[in-house]
């Protein structure tokens, strides 16, 4: 079960009679699309030519002086990224060396792993619950690898939804910290919580560690427009110290010049009024389809299957007995018209065979019903064989 | 002299009272801003969010057989790249190990070394005169070295302007076809041919040459719309064996995802009605510009400045007599309000500290005749040290 192994399931399930929990969509139903024309139409007007034209590397000031004011760090430390796959590509090429660890969550993010893979990591897995990484075998793999890297995302994380908590943040921060290990907190659905506190950012509980001095921060903040307003634009940011900025531009000159001008204009033009309401837009119906595919799964599937409880984002995560292949039992799933993406592509080293993510961000009521008693079926009977 | 110089010149020269010859820069008073308005108003029409939402990692289905059309290979052989930089990027990454031979022109273009570059390979210059690469050279080369991939910008080269000739392309694709080498044809410029003949691409002649088999054609060819309909969408493709193909689509997942969707339906409806079009008025403006500038060099420069007669694209380059360094010399045009491109960044193992770059495509005749009589004192008082 490859990537593009993935990629093609995604591709069968873009049929529309198949109910797909496969992709990690947000709901084109809700995107501001009045909004983005009114957008494009200012853009035009302010800027002209200007908006089709070659730009700078670092990306569009208005858009980085925006997010520099809401995350409270100097606007040049802050570098615009064409989505974030871009910033984790890039942070990859400039960070990993041939052999480097990673320490990864496991399961952790597919399109995480995608990235780095180019740049031959060697991959250590840290155990996980449902507050996140277990930190005490965090501790202890501090201790015996020389990491030089940790990949997390602590809000509600793809794969499985679940949250890091509040203490386990500060002593992620701490041991990391202790043993030069750089961070990187890969946030793009924080804003989307529906219940439950916000919690800091790995990277605001490490700058205030740091006395304020942003260049003494080992922690790499990496977030996209692409959930909270649309992906389609790929625009999203990296802020990090200033050595890792710099070789962030130099990469990213190589790798596409600049993301694209009219993208980034459109986007700085959206910040201020209709990315607030969006937010709150995309909040309301993730919360109530999550919610609402929870109490599917009371309803529907069978004893044995055990699943996450996301306080917000786009996902959540079942566990099968160990006696279920998800990535065998998926064809039996789609002849049943639904479609979840199996579980072991998101373990860096193996295993998770008998786990699966499924997205409630893009399906309405009627097909989370529909498609979580297909699953259901599909379950009860791959159990009582 | 590095890139990052390179751009802290580009940010000087941004200053309104500098005439700058220094940037690649699309004229952008041609850019058809109507069209451009009026596609983005039939995709919203169109696609609706279906144009602010995730799409595949190949790109827009239409635009990419339009381009197939065009091109005359199959649509499934077309990969959409956030501009041609992507494209060197991601051939650089599916393609070159620490340490491969890459055979680059010399000079040739500083985005591609920049693009390489983190793949660590062993650059070898092939020597080039007015009709582009000695092929002469280049088969002694091919013998000695063990190259893995030719880099080559066969029409209007960026950075001397000059084009290969046909006989050389000829024997270009043979000799590397009978020694195994792979050729990255980059061709951003191809089609802004303001004098004398279009020739065919490498790909065309290895495909004939291969009997019309796609799959056993040893060029990949790289092209771009930025040059000839607008840079800051960010669109360009790559046409390549299905193998390479099938990679670039794997390390372009991990890189972006997929080029920005709007971009990508924007330029597609332009291609058909538009871009002929907008080709006819930027080949006559460049051609008209170039011809005024090449007439200033005969007005303003002392003898001893030698430079290339292009045929199309937006480069002339300078060699001037080897006693001038055209870097230190930089400080001096500037302070005279004109800027230029130092031509030793260009050649991957160093010199060339005598040459530099102008590009005429986006000045007007008046700064063309004070910025190239201002860059011709320069070079006078230069050379009578």
């Amino acid at each position: 079960m490859t990537a593009s192994a993935i990629r093609e399931i995604l591709k069968i399930t873009q049929e529309p009679s198949v109910i797909s929990f496969a992709g990690g969509l947000p709901a084109p139903e809700l995107f501001p699309m009045e909004a983005i024309k009114r957008a494009f139409d200012t853009v035009m007007e302010k800027y002209g030519p200007a908006s089709m034209q070659y730009s700078t590397t670092e990306g569009h000031l208005p858009l980085r002086e925006w997010i520099a004011g809401q995350q409270g760090v100097p606007a040049d430390r802050v570098q615009i990224m064409t989505g974030s796959q871009q910033g984790l590509d890039l942070l990859g090429k400039v960070l990993i060396s041939e052999g480097d660890v990673v320490l990864v969550e496991s399961p952790t993010y597919l399109g995480a792993l995608q990235s780095f893979q180019p740049y031959l990591p060697r991959y250590v897995e840290m155990p996980t619950d449902e507050h996140g990484i277990d930190i005490d075998a965090l501790e202890a793999l501090l201790k015996t690898t020389k990491a030089k890297l940790l990949y997390a995302v602590p809000n509600f994380q793809n794969p499985t939804g679940r949250s890091l908590s509040l203490e386990r943040r500060e002593r992620l921060v701490e041991l990391t910290n202790q043993h030069g290990v750089i961070v990187i907190e890969d946030d793009p659905y924080g804003k989307l919580r529906f219940t439950g506190v916000e919690l800091p950012s790995l990277y605001h509980i490490a700058l205030r560690n740091a006395g304020g001095d942003h260049d003494k921060v080992n922690v790499i903040y990496s977030s996209s427009f692409s959930k909270t307003l649309v992906p389609g634009l790929r625009d999203a940011w990296v802020q990090a110290s200033m050595p890792i900025i710099q070789k962030l531009i130099q990469a990213k000159q190589g790798a596409d010049l600049h993301t694209p001008t009219l993208n980034q204009m459109i986007v700085a033009e959206l910040v201020e009024d209709t990315l607030p309401k969006q937010i709150e837009i995309v909040k309301k119906a993730y919360g109530e389809r999550a919610k609402y595919m929870l109490s599917q799964i009371g309803q529907h599937f069978p004893e044995g299957a055990h699943y996450t409880v996301p306080e917000g984002g786009m996902f959540l995560w079942i566990t099968l007995p160990e006696s279920v292949n998800t990535v065998t039992l998926l064809s039996e799933a789609v002849k049943r018209k639904v479609a979840y993406v199996p579980g072991s592509p998101f373990f860096a080293l193996g295993g998770g065979e008998n786990t699966l993510r499924l997205s409630y961000s893009s399906a309405n009521p009627e097909q989370i019903e529909r498609g979580m008693k297909a699953l259901g079926e599909t379950f009860a009977e791959a159990l009582s064989k």
